[in-house]
């Protein structure tokens, strides 16, 4: 589809709508807005304006949809698919003054908040109230809570605590032709008709603009156990893992490491840590909870477990600052592995109990196209970030075949009952693979709710289904 | 809309589909399958089918697409909305014989099981296995799973566990127009793309026919310590209900009931209970878990929330049979309430601090109307089920002024942040309230989505959105 481009007159609208100082065009400070974390990937939009409220992101929308203009929704720029990138050029919006917590309601358990909240301000901010929002992905200090939303995302916690499905109660939205909508109700239930709050969660910003959210808050645990098992075979790890949840335990986060991601964690962050020869993988267990004898008790047959599954060494963190070592070397990674070589990162999720023939399928694939990868992840959810290192792949290789491996990979990921994204989503990068896991009935439903919800087709164009703009 | 009735001819292929034996049009056989648990409505199909698989289905979805015949899917006939009655006529399809478990995957916590799987035999058979399906409405002998996932229903456990929609993995679906799909992966977590699956749960049969199921599994809690405590007033009780979350615990459930509910189970079921006089309502709390520390624990802190709350009285449930006497008042309720008089039951839901204010306006409501009211549900999530009794009310005012007093009921939970329903739906029964609560843009958004799934409109008629057939 062919869009129109921003007019003079259409920026002088826009000025009107945000304020001068709220409306960029000059190339270098649309640099930021070109790229997010998805690889090296950058697409210039032809303006950026910073919104303050509802009312003026309702406007622009309108605007935008009248002139036929594409619109592209920005949170804290950390996302991993490519779905706040502005491939058709147009207008961003950019959601950085939408940076209030609202309310945090104390009585109720729930609190409201704009999308441009960085995650862990807001994770404080109810701690401080002795409370837990428990959705926080490793890019916590930098991602915000709206685009969380937008993508389904994660992090360790959602092994015992759930998705983010089940904190976000109601929404605020925009819709790409204007109107201004709540999506549901403040309530921890809800049986009143389709649930667009559920549809809008994961829809990455191409159903509408969140512009307020109500989530639902829990008790903060007092406590937590964390341990690091250590093991000779990734394949033996991955065992572990569900063997975990057999025994009757369901730990408050269970993560998957690679050596190689540890060592270039290591080496990345000028780490002390002792790597002993024959470890291959790791995995790193907590769990939480008010009672510290019940933690005890789980520690203990985790350990057994553990054992039981070729665990070579248990290290139960003894302090503060030994647990939180161990976390930083599971949050850098992401960061560590990309800054060492050319990168393809994948989100694959599979059932918990097909995690050994995932990971045994990923390096024999890789095998066969000449790459190597460095996986972590959210192993207690079946969750595993692949990360596909060029190293000594010519650039031909690269640039050629790479595609077909990735296609192997996703297709023995659906193959094992799984899916092409855990908790990045689809956005830029995934949808050519879209048609390896949904049929076209399939798909065409998706396109034919976008149409419901945004009948032109200007906002975040390109993203999710294939073959759509 | 005017739909095509069922010719001879058709009954023939539907008879070719399903053999005979499973195609019934005799008005007696009808009747079954005429009403279900919604006051007293009775509207019958022109013919029941029986199908045996989902090839079935499609079928004959694709057959009545094509000649214009409306279809109602019909699980255990539990409903409380009426979603299940044929309004239209047309074809009823009965998912009786869906009735097998296909799967309990213990490797990944995960089953796949037929909609026509009564939710009470499911729970027991992972329960052999110690495991734990949580989502237990009051119906669940009766009830199946598939209704349930289409209702989005609840019960007790969702203010512990969460709701229904944290356990629904994925979904086999036969479209109106006759396709099967999938409509997610067997994963904890998804980010790929609009979720169909949460699209699904409590659709109310109008999108697509719910024929294979999975669902995420839990490990069994080992102990749980039960407690009734009495309160003065309703609103005591309800007070206490979010004073017991603010200090630090979650319940396994958290029941509120009124005396009158009480009195009528005692008398419908012959129960020997010491109701005490100046006792006007009830809290059930429950907790769970593997501990007995822990949970002792947790029972002292609610012990002392409810003695600063009002309440006179704290019974701790001492054995296995008096547990399941306490449950069993609070699962009789519904039908001894209504066996007593003539009654309406709404399903509201509010945030958990507002349930006070909602129990206040309810009673001032039915004064100014004239009706009395026995209000119970699961408080802890907010959620409380209002059984409005007409007592001495007129016939004429009670056809005539209700409607008013139930606007006002919705107008008031609406005010207070909630919605019209929370676990039993919007069916048939309250669609004509649903624009007290939703925008005409927000009510076409669902009568959009429903067009992209059913374009001809001929899956379950007449429910969810007002002014579509």
């Amino acid at each position: 589809m062919l869009y129109n481009k921003i007019t003079e007159e259409i920026l002088e609208q826009f000025r009107n709508i945000a304020g001068i100082e709220n409306v960029l065009i000059e190339h270098d400070l649309l640099e930021k807005y070109a790229h997010d974390e998805t690889e090296d990937l950058h697409y210039y939009p032809e303006a950026v304006v910073k919104p303050a409220n509802s009312e003026q992101v309702s406007l622009l929308l309108k605007l935008c949809n009248e002139h036929f203009i594409p619109v592209t929704p920005r949170g804290g720029g950390t996302g991993l698919s490519g779905a706040a990138l502005p491939v058709h050029g147009g207008l961003l919006i950019s959601m950085e003054k939408f940076n209030k917590i609202i309310d945090i309601d104390e009585r109720n358990l729930q609190a409201t908040v704009e999308p441009g909240v960085i995650t862990e301000v807001f994770m404080n901010a109810v701690a401080d109230k002795n409370l837990l929002y428990p959705v926080d992905p490793s890019s916590k200090g930098t991602c915000f809570i709206g685009g969380n939303i937008a993508h389904g995302s994660g992090g360790p916690r959602v092994v015992k605590y759930g998705t983010i499905r089940e904190y976000v109660l109601n929404l605020e939205v925009v819709l790409p032709t204007g109107e201004i909508i709540w999506t549901g109700a403040n309530t921890l239930k809800y049986a009143s008709g389709y649930n667009l709050t559920q549809l809008m969660i994961g829809s990455e910003g191409t159903l509408g603009i969140i512009t307020k959210i109500v989530v639902k808050l829990i008790s903060r645990p007092l406590h937590n156990i964390l341990l690091l098992g250590s093991f000779p075979t990734n394949e033996d790890a991955c065992k572990a893992v569900s063997a975990i949840f057999r025994a009757g335990v369901t730990p408050s986060a269970l993560e998957f490491m690679e050596r190689r991601g540890v060592e270039w964690v290591i080496e990345f962050d000028h780490l002390q840590f002792d790597l002993k020869d024959g470890v291959e993988a790791f995995l790193i267990i907590e769990v939480d909870g008010t009672n510290m004898d019940t933690l005890f008790a789980e520690a203990e047959i985790i350990n057994q477990v553990l054992e039981e599954n070729g665990c070579t060494d248990v290290l139960f963190a003894d302090s503060s600052a030994q647990k939180e070592e161990l976390w930083k070397i599971r949050r850098t990674m992401a960061v560590s592995v990309k800054s060492n070589s050319v990168y393809k990162e994948e989100d694959t999720v599979v059932p918990r109990a097909e995690l050994p023939a995932l990971m045994h399928g990923i390096k024999q694939i890789g095998k066969s196209y000449g790459f190597q990868s460095v996986c972590y992840g959210h192993a207690g959810d079946g969750n595993l970030h692949i990360n596909i290192i060029k190293g000594s792949m010519s650039d031909e290789d690269w640039n050629t075949k790479l595609k077909s491996g990735i296609q192997e990979i996703f297709e023995l990921t659906v193959k094992l009952g799984g899916t092409l994204s855990g908790e990045h989503g689809i956005g830029l990068v995934q949808r050519e693979f879209m048609s390896l896991k949904y049929s076209e009935i399939h798909l065409n439903l998706m396109r034919g709710i976008k149409e419901v919800f945004d009948p032109k087709g200007i906002l975040n164009p390109g993203k999710i289904t294939p073959d759509v703009n």
